[in-house]
């Protein structure tokens, strides 16, 4: 049952999204997308990670709001982060009382949250799950990287943390549909350059496509998008050439919401955008809304994590990484 | 639904435990009963955090190799660890080629992993899963507090991290039943010593084993044991007399991981074990074995973690603390 195809009740779907980003995310091409944003980055808190975790408040909150929830109408929570000990989730939604299931998938975070959130859905354990992450650009850098004072140059094939954090409200209706799920299987290549994440990852997002179109018997030519986390230029170019090489050709239906959240002439930011937030940002309010329009119909989204940490690339350890796959498909029509 | 217990098919149970433990466990009252030990605590590795990646591929092996099972018998793995970003997991569980959900509950992490193992196989998503986790105390001294090499002296409330990972893989079975779940609230009741976590997590064990008698009815005559994660003796006391203002009585049948683990007068580890392997170990080689063997018939068990950070601490954050419940009970007889 490995590699089996986790398939979902048809009404399995996002019931609301909410999602809460910063500066360089306003600004970029899918700006005017997104619910709430603050140009300073701070949100009205004095550290980073307090920061953080209040995007985490208000990205919840604004998808609540959408359908007049309140916390009562929520049955439990799936959240994480990237800041050690996933603070930014656990004081983030502490106002919440709500159960709560903490996940570290690193960037893949929302692709697990909103899988492991379907799943509780359609088995009937839960009525209205909420899967929620983020990640934010200066707490990141100061915990993975160096102080950003420092002014460090960066290397063509770095990329950019988000600054967002997204929420997903999923449970039985009408709406944006989650119908088949393939979660991934930790693999390492032999990359141990953390300013290359994209080529770290993207071996994982080719094994875990690999075994859902084998098994599936399906092509890129059955969807309308073959998107990623945040592989970004990069990864995503190894991505898609990988994958012909297995005899896929999806270089025509892929796009990575690393390359989609910032423009890459004017904003350059080198290899494209990262972090939890990135593909949960894109996905809450760029590409549900889409599906939800009917502009796309059906989606494959991976998910993508590097699931290291500064000690183990200080030790010398290659990136180990991973790909959640989940599959979205606009509203049945009556 | 948020308060609604969580109920699994009848045959939804452990089909094999495995754990690992350093020295110190080994010397405690119970330290025959664990499957695998080294007293240099190392496992033959050279840094604390590869030795903690080892002894997780060890007590999953273990537990693997007392049923036959090859990686492909198993179908998903749940697994989480103290070290930042779980790289304990990570790293320890990547030589298994199999489907992964990373989890982050701190000290609630053997419980929130068997809890969604449970619920996985009751829904028949998976037939098979596992759920390992893992503390080693050298690695989380010098994550969490200092070096050990500073010698610096231990406050009467502190806690020992246990040296320790432990197994569990759940399918359906005739083995120690997992009849009930409970999912933890996130709590936060204003303390911030992060050398007393024993009075930061007992609040959070409080909601969840009162949420759970008030909607079950039950109350402690109704089982043999309530166990917590990692209270120790300082959080275990406050943990009874707050249970008592609440009108139940506990004491008489309460014990503790962190309790079981060391023995009080010889080795002094203060206020007793904590960390993920602590209720891990004793769960996978003490307590489920006694239920195997019928010594015990009826257990509830709260998963107690404390979701704060070395970075959250020093800016001054109160420490918000989990409990998720299961409730474990002796095979079906004939």
């Amino acid at each position: 049952m490995q590699n089996k195809i986790i398939e979902f009740s048809e009404s399995t779907s996002f019931i609301a999204c909410g999602s809460a980003v910063g500066k360089c995310e306003h600004e970029g091409p899918v700006g005017d997308c997104f619910d709430i944003h603050d140009k300073t980055d701070r949100f009205g808190m004095k550290t980073w990670e307090k920061a953080e975790s209040e995007m985490q408040r208000l990205a919840l909150n604004s998808a609540m709001s959408k359908v007049g929830f309140s916390e009562h109408d929520i049955d439990a929570l799936f959240a994480g982060d990237l800041l050690n000990q996933c603070v930014g989730s656990s004081y983030g939604l502490l106002d919440f009382d709500i159960p709560y299931f903490g996940l570290y998938g690193a960037c893949s975070t929302a692709a697990e949250g909103i899988m492991l959130a379907s799943m509780m859905v359609s088995a009937g354990y839960f009525g209205k799950c909420a899967a929620v992450t983020s990640s934010h650009n200066s707490s990141a850098e100061r915990q993975y990287r160096t102080p950003i004072e420092y002014g460090g140059q960066r290397t063509p094939t770095a990329q950019w943390t988000v600054t967002g954090s997204g929420a997903f409200i999923i449970g039985r209706g009408n709406g944006v549909r989650i119908t088949e799920a393939l979660p991934g299987i930790v693999v390492e290549k032999g990359i141990n350059d953390a300013n290359n994440m994209g080529a770290a990852m993207a071996p994982a997002a080719i094994d875990t496509l690999f075994r859902y179109f084998r098994n599936s018997g399906k092509s890129a030519d059955d969807f309308d998008l073959i998107l990623t986390g945040d592989l970004g230029w990069e990864g995503g170019s190894i991505f898609c050439e990988l994958m012909a090489v297995e005899g896929y050709d999806i270089k025509k239906k892929y796009n990575d919401c690393g390359m989609i959240i910032y423009d890459r002439e004017s904003q350059d930011m080198h290899s494209g955008g990262s972090g939890c937030g990135c593909s949960a940002v894109v996905l809450a309010s760029y590409i549900i809304p889409k599906l939800m329009r009917g502009e796309l119909s059906d989606v494959l989204f991976i998910g993508t994590g590097a699931m290291m940490s500064p000690s183990s690339i200080q030790q010398g350890e290659a990136i180990p990484a991973i790909g959640h796959l989940i599959r979205l498909q606009k509203p049945k029509s009556e």
